[in-house]
């Protein structure tokens, strides 16, 4: 059954079904099936606002995602925004633009891996839109957070000297999405082939850090932050550049996942090149002074997992851009960036 | 230029610039540039929270519309169902899926239209996301509005007996649609063709009733509300069908726009049947009880335009969707869905 043989009305009542099994979230007031929904944001906090979209043929593929993969992966950029301003997801709207020839099943399983997430995190879907489309498959989602005044982690916050810490490891998501257009036979039986599933699971279904941005931002423990989503080389100059600092990479202190860096020396490729160019690890960079280090080990002690990495430092603007690799001097890599040419 | 010439960091650059030269709202924290906009919500009142999307082939065709109409659009849409709840429309996102052919002067023009609608509303557009295409243009935007506890209007408070009221006119928007399909010449000159130039003009420029939308809310003066976008017939099936009611519309008494109505019968339409069913109106349905007159008069004279026209009654649920026409009694017309065969 087609998405247009269903038509709008039963579809909407489907995938409303689907998502209200999640339980409802604090502070809501109406949820899905009226004009807009109303939640009661909490006393004090500010509300912390984010869009981010997963469009057909340029962040999925229906190849190498399932339809499940696809849903999560809508919600969770999103989540890792709201996880760099230090925002605690509470609501989300979901836009759906769907050509009439989808199965309705996949639907299905696009708002169930929406739901799960937004289960795990206590996140309610609240809202949204259905609207028909000649074109790919679009999926927006609108994220609503909160956090506390002083609470809130910015890309602006960060001053000369600031040691850059990542989270988790990088270069997995790029590489597990290399390995399947490559079409890497994946089985689980070799430890090889174990590393490289975990490459296409971060590709995949990548982990917002939610905890870690929350905490972090609670325990004012980082003077800046932002997402590795583009990749780590864009996530340090942005950051940089919006403190209105330079930067320093020590490109042999990055924490490479390990089927990754396999994999791209198998390419014949580098893997550090690749790692920090490669987007869509969804990781945290933060910007913590030196002097902080016991708020540092207290955000340790708190969030274990993912660990945190110091990469690099930030210096004077003047200082520019650079990756220090075996003690010599390069320019840092850009990221990606839509309509690249 | 194109938008894959520009590039994605010069063409947020650009749109930034040009939603920045509108005044900052009320509550701003941080707005475009960082991983998410902070704003802070005004004590006490809810957060009401929704979003709808502009699809090129579904909702807008770049021969009937400009750049400027589908930004406006984008916004006023939304605008329209904060108001059929009764909330104050304060921030927006936008999120833009775009091909890299799209002109870069195409994109600034509809900057310019969603920029336009927010100064006359005074909405900040705090944030949003770019991103390429392989299809149609999407402009998806989710907007945030808020209102007291208490004022809030939903689909489903209506009860038998309450009286319906229309705001301004109906009709107009799905019959100046029809005319530049149908290539209907429009000059300033004539009488005949000013009527037809509102109606194109409300398909393209759709202002919504923000004013009367909040003043509704605030004086308690409805008890259920929806907006109609669907078409009227549509509005009034989803407005009983929540409150639990059926409805009784009066053909005779339906505000249709003059130059709808000369339209649909040189055309050898039935007005009344097209009016009912088209979408694209934006106007608001209100249930209020005939014992609330004093509410109702001080509504009106608190907004004096648009219009209030009262157009039906709801009834009991058994007596199911009727229209009067000419003291007949027959069913009352679908409106527009997405997919339907």
């Amino acid at each position: 059954v087609t998405v247009s043989e269903l038509g709008e009305r039963r579809l909407l009542a489907r995938i409303r079904a689907r998502l209200e099994r999640v339980a409802p979230p604090a502070g809501l007031v109406i949820g899905i099936g009226d004009d807009a929904a109303v939640v009661t944001p909490p006393r004090g906090a500010r509300a912390v606002l984010t869009t981010d979209a997963q469009v057909e043929g340029v962040h999925f593929d229906r190849r190498f995602s399932s339809w499940c993969d696809v849903g999560q992966r809508a919600l969770a950029v999103n989540l890792s925004d709201l996880a760099a301003m230090g925002a605690a997801p509470r609501w989300a709207l979901v836009s759906l633009a769907l050509p009439g020839s989808l199965g309705v099943l996949d639907v299905d399983e696009l708002t169930d891996g929406l739901a799960r997430l937004a289960g795990i995190h206590q996140v309610g879907v609240v809202g949204g839109n259905l609207t028909s489309t000649a074109g790919p498959v679009v999926v927006d989602v609108m994220a609503v957070g909160e956090a506390g005044p002083r609470d809130i982690l910015t890309r602006a916050g960060g001053r000369p000297g600031d040691t850059l810490y990542v989270s988790g490891a990088i270069g997995g998501a790029a590489a597990g999405l290399e390995m399947l257009k490559a079409g890497r036979v994946l089985s689980e039986d070799d430890p090889g082939t174990r590393a490289a599933w975990i490459c296409v699971d971060r590709y995949r279904r990548p982990a917002p850090r939610v905890r870690l941005g929350v905490s972090t931002g609670r325990m004012r423990a980082a003077r800046a932050a932002i997402d590795v989503s583009d990749g780590l080389a864009d996530a340090a100059r942005q950051l940089a550049e919006a403190s209105g600092c330079g930067v320093e990479i020590d490109a042999d202190a990055l924490p490479l996942e390990p089927g990754a860096r396999a994999w791209w020396r198998e390419c014949g490729h580098d893997p550090v090149t690749a790692a920090l160019a490669g987007g869509d690890d969804y990781e945290l960079l933060l910007a913590i002074p030196p002097a902080w280090r016991g708020r540092l080990r207290h955000l340790r002690s708190r969030v274990a997992d993912p660990p945190l990495t110091a990469i690099g430092t930030l210096t004077k603007a003047a200082a520019g851009f650079v990756l220090i690799r075996q003690g010599r001097r390069g320019p840092l890599p850009e990221g990606f960036v839509h309509w690249a040419s």
